[in-house]
């Protein structure tokens, strides 16, 4: 009997939470986004309960309107270094954006991350939605990338990022102290990348890891975001309102990775969820309730705004219908905006609906830890999903989610008890990826 | 009675070794620059050892004749950020380059390592000598910045810094959970730097941490490297050949630093030593030719060539007078190469001598513990140093540091027996650097 597929999980670690109240939460740990011992203990946590990986969410941009975790939080690199120091097995992703920063330097930094923690490190490639990050790089508002143009710059990025990962083959050190030869000449590579963007000679500095390189996720959901993800990713971080969503998103990447040549398994799809479990449905609706309570109006128009280039939503009749916004949004966080405009039409809600629709939607994973269990294998066994990013919707939500969901996935025997490989990319069912040079000489 | 001055002490970890050949000494670990057990260990018996501080070097450019240490070894960043998880009280000072980053990142990854380490992050602030650095960042060689545009980048680049740490008083996040109130507006401040080099709007997404900000090491030695280190820096990371040429570099600095205003005390000077212990003179000696005679002419002539520009040395007579080199080395490192010059005339060496002395100087603090703990002590008494960055010019060096020679130290009187203080700057005896909005409040 072939081995059942197994069920991969990734935990993203929030601070003090993803929207502007989650931290006012009684059971809140208030100062949890720059607090190192709340971050190791969830890491830990995650690692107790067997998960591929953590995921650290990024930006770049801030102002006295943005939520608070996004004001005063970790640095990803950072923040992943140091856990990498105090867990053994589990994945370590962190988002850094294509836009505003140097192949040489990333590369560098991801695989010195992959080194430390021993073939455990992944990146998430994003293209900075915000347009007010030039501002902090040296640029005019006007000269933050359109769209299409940051995809452009993130595809040729990776590539560069590829190419200087290659740059020692696996064997190169050799390390010999009687001959002297520390390192094979020949098994060393000048990338010399001459593109649109980035002109980068190489070598790195460093060598291959023990998973060839770092993992590479995508969390774009635009077209240029699937393509992207298709073309170039190992997996892809997605967010969808209902299954039959998740499993369009999903035959469509998986369909893109077979256009551009690639085996689609090879390209896992993990939509982000943010699961609030009670001992009983009741316990669950009753937590949600807690959290909905605690958004303010103005709190959830800032947040509605920020996906809109921080647009000021407060110059409009919260009881009207939601107002027409032309393209606002298109150039920043494209695919979330198109959703929130087409549901608001759709369904015609007002502002304050869509607003507090926004910063705290009703999960849709919500109940017992059995339905909960439930509703994560039908969109695993129907194709919706090769695993999930598990946020915390309410304090301790990680916690309860290993303590109580765990077990059961692990009993209907979707979901692994030890960790099979010592690798995030062997965790996650990928392949080695074969150094390019290597490559052609086994062609040749 | 006043208290003892105290001794201030950093450990390099320095990989496989600072030259070309020390990885094949009997004793060393072949993969130590890329092996993080290898750091954790050192990091935690520099901690035993009650150092202030651990030192990682850096640099953003090899090639094929590049020291065995510089082709595969860890990013400052992230080792620094490993190391703050598996140490509790030293410090963390890292090498980043002002020339070939952006303000907004490099501020932000160091603050965040200050959070992690709860106020024990340090950078030294170098502006890249090697050109080649240029090609791996979408640059020609002849786009490298020359030495003072480098140090005025430098300049510039640290007003911005420790502008953006000031983003956000002290006490601005207030998170009071039942006003509702995450920060005091009136607390967050926008930096809106525009200069010559960089445009950084601000503010920061990261708050200050327990020693306000981190602690800035300067480690150039030129006249620009001189004056942005006696402007802006805390410490200052030097090497001389001698006491003499010490006391006149440690004058000059602490006299410029009073030119600019500050007080001399306030910037900390802390030579390089590499020193070979013995338990005899004898066993001191024969520690130092070993390593020495590891060392092949090829490799010292490669080693040579990396401070003039990577100069081909081979082409030259090596008997013969040290070869005239004009103006090659002003453009990198500066202060390296005019010693290297001025000692080959005045001592009338031949190239080979050069080399060889380059690649493995038989060092100054060489003998028995007490030797070296009398040296120390001479330096640090007669206005020398006020600390030393410790090196390992053997394998386990360290580890016959802390356990021969700091007893000594502490036996004296002028080094510690515990940390005074829970942060880097109060155990370097530096001030706190109170926030410039906060200090305008308390003048008007």
């Amino acid at each position: 009997m072939p081995k059942q597929k197994q069920l991969k999980l990734g935990a993203i670690i929030h601070g003090v939470g993803g929207n502007m109240s989650s931290w006012k939460h009684p059971d809140a740990i208030v100062d949890a986004s720059v607090n190192f011992k709340y971050y190791k203990q969830q890491a830990q946590k995650a690692e107790a309960g067997k998960f591929d990986l953590l995921f650290i969410a990024d930006g770049l941009f801030i102002n006295d309107k943005s939520i608070p975790h996004f004001l005063n939080r970790f640095e990803p690199i950072t923040i992943l270094s140091a856990l990498a120091a105090v867990t053994s097995q589990i994945g370590l992703v962190g988002t850094l954006s294509t836009s505003y920063s140097e192949p040489f330097t990333v590369s560098r930094q991801f695989s010195s991350l992959d080194h430390i923690s021993d073939g455990r490190a992944g990146w998430n490639v994003v293209t900075s939605p915000l347009e007010g990050s030039a501002l902090n790089y040296n640029k005019k508002l006007e000269d933050h990338p359109d769209h299409p143009k940051r995809y452009r710059i993130a595809s040729e990025y990776l590539q560069v990022a590829k190419g200087l990962w290659d740059s020692w083959e696996d064997d190169a050190f050799v390390r010999d102290k009687q001959t002297g030869v520390f390192f094979d000449p020949e098994k060393l590579h000048q990338l010399d990348h001459k593109g649109e963007f980035f002109s980068v000679q190489g070598p790195l500095n460093i060598g291959r890891s023990k998973q060839g390189r770092p993992v590479i996720f995508q969390a774009g959901s635009s077209e240029d975001g699937k393509n992207l993800a298709a073309k170039e990713a190992d997996a892809i971080f997605t967010g969808h309102p209902t299954v039959e969503d998740a499993r369009r998103f999903y035959d469509d990447v998986k369909g893109r990775a077979a256009g551009y040549g690639r085996n689609p398994d090879e390209i896992v799809v993990m939509p982000g969820i943010g699961p609030i479990i009670g001992v009983t449905e009741e316990e669950a609706e009753r937590k949600y309730q807690e959290v909905a309570n605690l958004v303010t109006t103005q709190e959830a128009l800032a947040y509605l705004g920020r996906f809109f280039e921080h647009h000021d939503f407060t110059q409009y009749d919260l009881d009207a219908p939601f107002p027409e916004l032309g393209d606002l949004g298109k150039n920043s966080f494209q695919s979330s905006t198109d959703r929130i405009k087409q549901n608001a039409m759709e369904q015609g809600l007002t502002l304050r609906q869509v607003a507090l629709q926004s910063t705290t939607p009703r999960p849709l994973f919500i109940g017992t830890p059995t339905q909960i269990a439930d509703r994560i294998q039908e969109w695993f066994e129907s194709g919706a999903a090769d695993g999930f990013i598990v946020g915390s919707g309410v304090p301790n939500g990680l916690n309860d989610f290993v303590d109580l969901v765990i077990p059961i996935l692990q009993e209907r025997g979707i979901y692994r008890t030890e960790y099979e490989a010592d690798t995030l990319r062997g965790n996650l069912g990928l392949p080695f990826p074969t150094n390019r040079y290597a490559k052609e000489k086994v062609t040749h």
